[in-house]
């Protein structure tokens, strides 16, 4: 992702080679910030109050929070009580626990003094991992783009996308954006539509961030219109996230996928998820099982936005007194997926099609 | 409607005896003022600033306009001019048309001097029909709630709507509302589900202000929610508004209500669209012939609150320099809907249903 111009990731080490910096996503759209993380705390007030969020960036923020415990106190319990305070701060990223348990294996037999080393080493790898796993679904969903481009002989491609599976959401590239991003770098003209994702705007207010900053054409459109659009033959792809896939390809994605992948459905248009591998919990038989999380009502009945002078500030926008509900996710089922590009490949959304793809899981 | 434990209509003859009073919808849900209208200028400026919309709340305040101009001038030149002034407010409101050619033909051939009082009949009358219709339009559309009601056997009736198609839309009753306030007067326990409805949230700001005020349960959720919802069993009934319905069923409401269509149809939730006969365009054989009004994209880049203090603040909410579109309106076929609740009684979303309850028309 280029941001003014340059190449950044979402999570690096500092230059003092002893603290990690993040973009504080809490205060985009509106300033670009970066924050340095230098302790523990740093690093779980950085994900419990969500400057990062995304379920890749918050498993690597957790790593290098073990690499900053580990500067104070290299010892075993150290260790031990870092991963407790990383794996309390939010409650469902499957991410975050995978992480902490490589750093602890990479690190649990290396001598004291080497552990600071060792924990760097492979939190940086987690992080480089994860860029390759993005960068091969790009690869796999570009493909899908450029067929389309074939057929649209030269029209921009219209890609939906919906909340923010983009490279804010991981290291970098992002999984749904991942496609649009090597299709753009490699010349393709592809615009998007980016629907805003009420409650919590993170269309409007971080993926129109990364794609402008990135020079990918794009337009905002509310979460309201994707069905009009498709009906007039507006939109040629839907690429969206997902935050946990069942062993059969239902997917739980940010609230409202469901609604456009009915309007897909409805008007013929290619509805495909992007994914790592290793969101896909073969648990689970069945997307209807994954719990939907609920969210205060104050993200629904309030909004925070940029006054004429540049300060932000939090307006309630509803009817005072009035209840609201928030529940922050829906699972879209299987039948109406095209198909899961993963860093594999791309295949149908089924238990077949996934067990094609990791067959080392597949029997589970 | 009552609003503060007072019943209220959207607009009433001042006790002055030459002036109109409307509420200033402008400001809601934040405010609620009143505004008093004493000339042609005030009523045209209220139609085209939207102080007032909903087609047939335009069409009254019309009315009113021609009275207040009268006031000033009962000319014949007067009279026209008068209805050039208000027909030019607004575009697309098919109801201001008609009442501006029913205030015409009430006070064209009466004597000037009787020409006042004569066209504060006609409007008042206008009022009192259109009261009439949305009350028939509840008495038909209650029975469906009524059905639930058994079935359910005592728990609420959750009815999911979309947009504003409520009292404040109309004189009193609304149309999509009017079934539910005869339920919950009526002692049925009932509960809705209002959509936002960005980008201009008539649903958090009008929907959520009326049902409050007239102590009607119900809770406010982002437009992504509703799919969900129904998934999970807790919608049992959608009833929705339409802003022109072609003769074949077809519905162009507010955008979003597609999705919602098509979520209740995968689901086997009802969904009822309430108008009055009026709104049928029977010109129009498909609804996608109808033309979708793009609006301002700072609709959707920006939003009006109320600051801690209460004062009322608009800020920008999305990444600057994103270009957004704003479709205001998409069309339902009509295989998703269920039925047409009108003032004649309930019908199929077919031509066929449509000429049984207008057989006058259904000919033409």
């Amino acid at each position: 992702m280029n941001i003014d111009g340059k190449h950044t990731r979402t999570i690096w080490p500092a230059g003092d080679g002893k603290s990690v910096e993040i973009i504080d996503q809490t205060k985009l759209p509106h300033v670009f910030e970066t924050k340095k993380l230098s302790t523990l705390e740093d690093a779980a007030h950085a994900i419990r109050d969500m400057l990062v969020r995304g379920a890749p960036l918050i498993g690597a923020t957790a790593a290098y929070g073990v690499c900053l415990a580990l500067q104070e106190d290299a010892s075993d319990e150290a260790l031990e009580s870092a991963c407790e305070v990383l794996n309390a701060t939010r409650p469902t990223a499957v991410n975050l626990r995978w992480a902490l348990a490589e750093m602890s294996h990479a690190v649990r037999n290396v001598a004291r003094a080497k552990r600071v080393a060792a924990a760097y080493a492979r939190a940086g790898e987690i992080c480089d991992e994860d860029v390759e796993t993005c960068r091969l679904i790009g690869v796999h969903g570009l493909k899908l783009i450029e067929e389309i481009s074939e057929a649209n002989e030269g029209l921009p491609v219209n890609v939906l996308t919906h909340c923010n599976a983009g490279a804010l959401a991981t290291i970098d590239w992002g999984t749904a954006t991942s496609p649009v991003y090597q299709a753009h770098d490699k010349g393709l003209p592809v615009h998007v539509w980016v629907d805003e994702t009420r409650p919590r705007n993170q269309g409007a207010a971080l993926t129109a961030f990364e794609l402008g900053h990135h020079g990918v054409p794009h337009t905002i459109i509310t979460d309201n219109a994707g069905g009009h659009l498709m009906q007039r033959g507006q939109v040629d792809l839907c690429i969206v996230g997902t935050d946990r896939t069942a062993a059969n390809g239902d997917v739980a994605n940010k609230i409202g996928t469901y609604l456009k992948a009915l309007a897909a459905h409805d008007n013929n248009v290619p509805f495909y998820v992007a994914l790592p591998g290793t969101t896909i919990d073969w648990t689970l038989d069945d997307g209807f099982d994954i719990p939907i999380e609920e969210r205060g009502p104050e993200e629904v009945t309030q909004m925070s936005g940029r006054l004429d002078g540049g300060s932000v500030v939090t307006v309630d926008i509803a009817a005072p007194g009035s209840a609201a509900g928030n529940p922050a996710f829906d699972v879209t089922p299987a039948r109406l997926v095209t198909g899961l590009i993963t860093e594999r490949g791309v295949c149908a959304a089924s238990g077949g099609g996934l067990a094609k793809l990791y067959p080392e899981r597949g029997d589970e």
